[in-house]
């Protein structure tokens, strides 16, 4: 057997005419909004980390299906999150894409101004309107909350809470810490494909040897070992080969190890696509997160971060560009054979392919999306 | 009270329940269609000044509706506007958007040859078609009219005259001369906002204090008097601060009052939003005029012209940069605003919100609006 | 009479009332998209050149009604099509517009690999999914087949040989040689135009003193006699001026003629829409060929090339600036005039206009579009 060291996992064999997804779901309008307003607009959204808004007044806005949203901090800690969007006369409040507010959020164009937790604090003009009652006009809110450092959000009104929908993924993945890391680097992608299409690719390694052959030296293809689907995640892990420390350019690992991790945990990396927009790898030494952000049916914003150690970080002399580069490389070459299919599916030639034994989660995740628009 | 020497003029108390608009009426394709069928096709538009067709064959082209139209003067000096392509083919006949045809219009591509009048004067080859008759081939013909130097086009077949829209116009500004003025400069901006956010931006200095502290110093935000509500427009006039001459960057005058002004009129600036597409505003001693031409519910043109008397452009050393840079400033404030409302009030959290008493004008200009469209 | 040396060929007169198409024929997507399924979609279309494929392995990419077409040659020197996609997840095969395949087709996603016969070769991993049949997912095919030179394609699955469409286009045009003809030059031209008006411009020469002075000196727009429209082509000749030799800057020809012309060949140019994509002009010394490619109503994708002898191609100091200058200059003119009328059609003035008798191709043309959408 080739590549002495390597444990091949086994996988079942597909159920018989196990193929790809209609088209349709990649390239109809009507599929995508169903699945914005099903999916996207009902669950929470992974939007950020809390040490984006560490202190009182700091903010971050993320776009979401078409929705502009303000993150922010209240005097009393509390992370909450609005509509970007002034109650008097609709207007857009904040332009930046994060910054401080200076104690309060003022509209620029008649000065309204609100209190970080959304209270209306002054409307010029409006005492002299009678009955106008200050306590009715909030801005907007929308739900917000936090796992291991990580904000979500969600635009439902009634969901059950985020607690619920991450089942035990806290419990798997408390050895790395997450609360701890901060933030070393972020790169924002324009992707022409759907999102399915990045979540497809990232739970594969079967296009690893061809697509990614320095990825393929430092962890096998053949090494990943999945979980079943669940309802709100899937993923696995992989293994590191013999002499590999980390996802890296040459394979070393000039970081510590994130305190708290097995031996196990040491040698592997989890990738998870935590439903729908949060893909979420755990390294040895470093956290990398990508956040999905459907735009159309063939357009996604990706927004990829490394997180890191904050003692890593406060080293002189901290240089990162080896796990960066790594992955800014494999993630060009995903995107674009993302592209590269958000193109070919396109065609009147195309009808869906056979999947190999290797491709297991993602006939599972196309049934729990076919489930999702009702069956086929 | 602040501001001795300012009169502040008081407004009338809103209805119970004034409120901004629902978002469909800035958003919805349907409704801007609407708009442009039921308002700025029925009525007379201001396209241009006489002074830009001063002499025969003299022309510009404007775009309005996604037509192109082109004004000229003909040799008996008559105002005349056509729709922009030939009677064989349809060729667009004119790609420039101003300049002078030399007698006569010839169509680029088979020589169809038109009078300034749009009159067939020759069409090669027509002659060996039997019966083919050039009286019944001018150029399709665009009702054109004029007032005190502006000129007004309508794409209505069959309207009311220009004057039946204007109503008491023409003597309510008579004094400024405007068919005396000259175009001093233009800037055409392109606003990625509704045409009615313009509309109502321009008719409250609510929003001055905040949004334009250079034209507050000029002219306090509360001197504001408006007339009520007229079908064919609405307005009122602004005070001058104690020395201020006029709205320039310092608020000194250095070119003569227009003649023919009172002390009254000198000592205040007039403005007024002439429906559906034209701003007028007149100052001691200047006009500047915006003509509005929407392109899409999120999207207008917005023309901007100063004009001066004679006399003054004449002057060695004339220079107009104290007024150009000061409404330059304010407008781009004003268009920023404009956008920022456009994105909010697109954003699913958006419902109408509460109108304070200095917004009058714009809560009658909705209720117009809304009448337009058939009621609620 | 003018011209001496000029025989100006006669025309029949229109039928009464005979005019321009309504303007929905170039302005209404139904409409497009119906030309596209009934016309574009069931053709032949020309596609290229032999010459381009001259090698097993050998390919270029056609965009086409929205698809991307390979075409290349196989090891046993067959000219085979198939649409840019894998059989597996629906990848595009292909990014490059031209180039050479190693051998086989191989999918940069996962490795699939063809045959240059389209056949699949290899599929990682497939052979442990049970019942797995390589020979059921060759590449989807695209007939084509050659005349003299020229490669067509059709995506229609059952359609008349090419030979059926071209009907007695062979033996018309033999003299000339095509398939021993070389590319000197191409010229990609993107044209804010629907397709018909392109062909329609390319079949009458009414406008050529007008809009093209530097060709009427070369080739008298009256000196052209047209055959009558046949199902697949529309075209005819027109006569070189007296001391022209050929279609150049200075009407002088620096090139031999093409072997096995008449003496009457070689007096005139040869101008022949062959249906529905292809424009080919065969002159004495070289061949012009455009190739129509709409993307959307008001815009088409416009291939030219230049054709030589390959004795004229070879021989030192080869030099062809006076044919390709004289023809991308008339182009430019033509394009510019048919955006014009795509502009001036697009008006809710426009309305029908008369045809002429030099407009005869025009109107039979005309009459094929009606009858293809089954009437009016």
């Amino acid at each position: 057997m080739e590549d002495p060291g390597i444990t091949i996992k086994r996988r079942d064999v597909m159920p018989a005419g196990a193929a790809t997804l209609p088209a349709e779901f990649y390239v109809s309008a009507g599929r995508f909004r169903y699945e914005m307003d099903r999916l996207f607009a009902v669950r929470w959204l992974c939007a950020g980390r809390v040490e984006q808004v560490e202190e009182a007044g700091q903010f971050f806005v993320r776009d979401l299906l078409g929705e502009s949203i303000i993150v922010t901090r209240t005097p009393t800690a509390e992370v909450r999150a609005f509509y970007n969007l002034c109650r008097h006369r609709g207007t857009k409040l904040c332009s930046e894409s994060e910054g401080r507010f200076p104690g309060s959020i003022q509209c620029p164009y008649h000065a309204w101004t609100y209190a970080l937790d959304g209270r209306l604090l002054g409307a010029p003009h409006m005492e002299e309107v009678p009955h106008f009652d200050k306590e009715a006009y909030p801005l907007h809110s929308v739900q917000a909350d936090i796992w291991d450092g990580h904000i979500f959000v969600t635009l439902a009104r009634a969901t059950p809470p985020l607690a619920d929908q991450l089942a035990d993924l806290p419990g798997k993945f408390r050895s790395w810490r997450m609360q701890d890391l901060r933030l070393g680097h972020r790169i924002v992608y324009d992707v022409r494909a759907n999102w399915k299409l990045i979540v497809q690719n990232y739970n594969e390694c079967l296009h690893c040897p061809n697509l990614h052959p320095a990825l393929n030296r430092l962890s096998h293809y053949l090494s990943g070992e999945n979980e079943p689907l669940h309802p709100s995640y899937m993923g696995g892990r992989m293994d590191l080969r013999p002499g590999i420390a980390t996802m890296s350019m040459d394979g070393s690992c000039p970081r510590a190890f994130l305190p708290g991790l097995t031996d196990v945990e040491r040698r592997g990396v989890y990738y998870y696509a935590i439903f729908p927009n949060m893909l979420l790898s755990l390294h040895p030494d470093y956290m990398l997160v990508h956040t999905l952000w459907p735009l159309a049916p063939d357009r996604t914003i990706n927004i990829c971060e490394w997180h890191f150690h904050p003692q890593e970080l406060a080293r002189p002399g901290f240089d990162a560009r080896d796990v960066i580069e790594f992955w800014d490389l494999t993630n060009r070459q995903d995107w674009r054979v993302c592209e590269l299919s958000q193109a070919g599916i396109s065609s009147r030639a195309y009808v869906p392919g056979p999947y190999s034994n290797r491709e297991d989660l993602l006939y599972a995740f196309d049934r729990m999306i076919v489930g999702l628009h009702g069956g086929e």
